[in-house]
């Protein structure tokens, strides 16, 4: 059984946690994928980031371990990063070309292929609860902009003002992005080739590779069923109504009871055009892969060979674990079925065992 | 080698094409799936139905035969039906609830697997040339609304007025599903369960059905490149920034030359959760399905098991083509790898021979 494991990278505790009599549950997040540096990383930094990463863990799984849905669990896990400003969903959003936020999310079902998405909302505190009621209450999957912000006013959601996305990092990545010159603006929408490792003309961290910090959960629970769900801010400095793989069924998110859960972080582009989350799926279900090989060979070589880069997180119906990247770092959290926390953020904290 | 073929229902004439000294190139289309029903059509209807998807396959057949791409014939095919009243794409858009037109298209590349998409644009001509220029001059793949025109602008397309979509039967049947009983709209967005067969409150046969009226093409070309494009107004009286299959990769649109290429029409939303093209493409990738099986599996099992309905066309890489649908009727057309032309309406068009 192919099975990720990784060292804790600080003083998060490794707890156990009981296990059920019922069916095994576990659950996964990340929160964006890229250029994620130890030696750019202050200490203090790299804490929060796990902070919020074990609570948004925890959030989810004590949903599952009182028997609440794998559903709940992803939307849980979600909104605590989407409440965050680290993440580049939710309160931590991008911002647009013109200085919007505009917000994208999506939720789906293992067990019924139900699935709920929106894009391009800019007044929806917590996308991945609209695209959740997209799905329950609904005829439609997936809704764009004023559209899906006037179904969230019919439903009861308030709409927020978009002062609340306002967040002087966000704002001032912006700025550089726009004043970058054209041929070294590695965050620019306008280059569809592979980075070059020598451009990097930005000089904070954190915000280096904006285009990749969207967060994403997978879940099973003690029912047998998987759920998956991502909510982004998108690309800093993006153009035309662009749509990346978060709100794309098959792309950003994808669950299947016959196979399983995958949320995706990345170059958004290449995600759709890999359709990534149903080709790991779909590569279970007819070819008969794990869940680690199929997701290696998409993640390791079907998206680089295409020119793009990001990672995904991944469950199975026996709720194996797949995190997946092939960026520096992804920031990840995951409780197995054992019970047990792990959290980590750069490529060295992975620890492969099989 | 399973074979689709079905007779030609009226007098336009099974002419057959020198075939190249090159590899084998063959084109599909469709019109658009639903309850097609002869007793339904005027003879003159049926006839001018029947002109133009010859016409439209013939226009792609000529670019193939040239030594043309699959992608300038897939598009010049769709062209044809956009520019058509008959057809729910283009000139024939249905309306949304507030009156307006909202358009969607994708096109995608088997060779290369770009990608183009836009979605809710209101001032284009023909959306598939504005998906093409995405494909071809954007980095990003899915762009939205007001931010794909301003994209399109900035390509030098020219944009037009909403009143060139103004088409009184498609406006007369907005008004009909608006005016209907909520328990019998079979047309309306609120229903997601299956639809009785005693749901017929809409007097015209042509419009019954307008949210399957989708126009897609598939080729092959000399090259041995597959291509697959999809053009929809979507579904009449849609609300909330509605976005159904049609424009999204691997549910509407999929191309991939290690398979297959697929364009679908049918209800969106269940498209959508099956991710339908990228479905059937990894059943024959992964799974060892052929073109027919795979899309059998789909169009006969899994979407009526979920309780949607359509249909699709799909060719694979030696030019092998389906068209199933699970509907009374699916507008089509095709110019096999022998040159021979086949238009079909009904299902009873349909003659499978193995």
């Amino acid at each position: 059984m192919p099975l990720i494991a990784f060292s804790c990278v600080s003083s998060i505790k490794n707890e156990v946690y009981e296990t059920s009599n019922h069916q095994d549950f576990a659950i996964a997040i990340h929160g964006g994928a890229g250029t994620i540096l130890k030696e750019n990383m202050s200490d203090s930094l790299e804490q929060a980031y796990l902070n919020v990463l074990s609570q948004a863990a925890l959030a989810g799984h004590q949903i599952l371990k009182n028997g609440g849905s794998s559903l709940d669990a992803v939307q849980a896990s979600i909104n605590l990063m989407e409440d965050s400003p680290l993440f580049n969903a939710g309160k931590g959003a991008v911002f647009t070309n013109d200085g919007h936020n505009e917000l994208d999310a999506s939720i789906m079902d293992g067990a019924s292929l139900n699935a709920g998405a929106i894009a391009g909302v800019k007044q929806v505190k917590n996308p991945i609860d609209l695209a959740r009621l997209v799905m329950d209450h609904s005829e439609h999957v997936f809704m764009y902009g004023e559209g899906a912000e006037a179904f969230a006013g019919e439903q009861g959601m308030d709409l927020i003002d978009q002062s609340y996305f306002f967040t002087q990092r966000r704002y001032d990545h912006l700025i550089q992005v726009q004043q970058a010159p054209e041929t070294s603006a590695s965050n620019s929408p306008n280059i569809r080739g592979p980075i070059s490792p020598n451009q990097s003309p930005f000089y904070d961290p954190i915000l280096k590779n904006a285009k990749f910090g969207t967060v994403g959960c997978v879940a099973l629970d003690q029912f047998g069923n998987l759920a998956a769900g991502t909510s982004t801010g998108g690309m800093t400095n993006k153009r035309f109504g662009r749509i990346g793989d978060a709100p794309v069924i098959g792309a950003g998110t994808y669950a299947n009871n016959q196979s399983c859960a995958v949320s995706a972080t990345g170059w958004g582009e290449y995600f759709i055009r890999g359709v990534v989350a149903h080709d790991i799926a779909a590569m279970m279900e007819y070819g008969g892969y794990t869940l680690e090989q199929a997701a290696s060979q998409v993640i390791d070589k079907k998206i680089p060979k295409m020119g793009g880069d990001g990672g995904i997180i991944a469950m199975d119906h026996d709720g194996r674990i797949s995190m997946k990247f092939n960026t520096p770092g992804m920031y990840r959290a995951q409780i197995d079925t054992k019970g047990k926390l792990k959290v980590g953020i750069y490529k060295s904290d992975a620890l492969l065992t099989k």
